[in-house]
């Protein structure tokens, strides 16, 4: 498996506290060693770093987590490789360009039908059933939509091709244009919204804090989405199984809930959720 | 104007020492402040680096300068901008992936008519002339080839899009899939291939040299290829107007000149070359 942390902020924001928690969890206090990825939005450009080192070894994710990109949307992932070789061409985001934006996609999960998704348009570079979903989706709202619709018109179609797949294994995704970033909760997803006023945070996976009063100002919102909880002391929110939201500028701004979520690789049936 | 740097091995290759000549033009000994990219393939993957600072005073820069990334083909460029603002969406080199493969590539000139260009499946990101011909490219090759054709074929007919464009303006180009590297030059490009037996070289724009001989084996080829030469004490080849080459690792495989040239920008008709 993989961890994935996500950022939506209304100003543009540096999340070198954050990446220097999930970094630790490449390698130190989690097996996730196979290598790992962060895309920061700034406007309609991305910046994208990857290694196949483990987070906690790697050069550049040090350089990273003392080297303040600002940024309004973010996605990071660390792997663990279980389809695909390491290699920084299985190594997640992944991205592509539709209608003139730049689509950004990291998965969590194992999909193992995603061998049968076809896709024309958008192809695979590498191996991992992850970057095949991708494309498929990718096709699937290009063959939808002529132009770029609103985010929560594209969020809404895409929530039920993430469903789709969803019954075909583990599927936690994170995906963004650039304008919005929409989360799906397969099995494991949680948020903390942070605004004024703001406190103290202390990381899960090293003795490190930072008092975001002292950084922000009181118009700031920004919220974080990981697999896991990446703080000590703040109240993060679990996605149910099968809930998908959209975040634009640090808001939650849509959600849906699909009423029952079959996972076929374990058999488990998960509750129903208004 | 901009610089191109590219460099195609035969075996995995850094290029710090090539990288901190060309850093030094964005703004030490040479204008092109307004952004840097580089782009390293590593088997069918890619890492990309970017950044809207002057590479002379970036610490990504500094960093990449100093971090040896092994890599068979790179494309980097160091931006002076003319169209399009200061940014990361206007920041060569830009990527496609086009049949599964990630095509990397970077431009170094104006091609003022480029806005008339209409492409469909590749749309730019951001706003340069640059970016809007390469997506008329990928477009370009879609069309024609329904599958990745070998490197010379896709490269006669890039030359033909390139001396078409090279009409219109300045055009000078580096591109890649990952498995060849393709250069056009519209006005100024050069190249030098190191091969054994290996030497010093010695960069112009900063008093730093290397011993190729110690970092290399017998079997190594490297090619570099530049806007200018950048090392003082080698001898560059120097591409003709209108001049395409292509490099599989390390060696030029295949080149053609075309008979004329006409710069429509600067009414000047260039030499014929056999």
């Amino acid at each position: 498996m993989c961890e994935l942390l996500g950022m939506s902020a209304n100003v543009p924001t540096d999340i070198c506290f954050s990446f220097a928690g999930l970094s630790s969890r490449g390698g130190e206090t989690g097996p996730h060693v196979d290598g790992w990825g962060i895309v920061f939005y700034e406007q309609s450009g991305v910046r994208e770093f990857k290694d196949y080192m483990p987070s906690c070894r790697s050069a550049l994710s040090k350089f990273l987590s003392e080297y303040p990109i600002k940024s309004h949307i973010v996605i990071s992932h660390i792997r663990q490789a279980n389809v695909g070789a390491v290699g920084l061409e299985n190594t997640h985001p992944f991205q592509r360009e539709l209608w003139g934006q730049a689509w950004v996609y990291a998965h969590n999960g194992q999909v193992p039908s995603a061998t049968e998704l076809e896709s024309t348009r958008f192809l695979p570079i590498g191996s991992t059933d992850s970057e095949r979903i991708f494309c498929w989706l990718m096709d699937s709202l290009a063959a939808r939509f002529d132009a770029p619709p609103e985010p929560q018109v594209w969020a809404e179609y895409l929530s039920t091709l993430c469903e789709s797949i969803n019954t075909q294994g583990v599927f936690n995704l994170l995906i963004s244009n650039g304008k919005a970033l929409f989360c799906f909760c397969s099995t494991k997803l949680c948020w903390v919204t942070r605004r004024a006023p703001f406190g103290l945070a202390h990381l899960s996976d090293k003795d490190l804090s930072i008092d975001f009063a002292k950084v922000t100002t009181d118009h700031d919102v920004v919220t974080m989405i990981a697999t896991q909880p990446l703080t000590d002391n703040e109240t993060w929110n679990s996605l149910a199984p099968g809930e998908c939201r959209l975040f634009v500028e640090g808001e939650s701004v849509w959600g849906k809930c699909t009423k029952a979520v079959l996972h076929a690789s374990t058999g488990s049936q998960y509750a129903e959720k208004s």
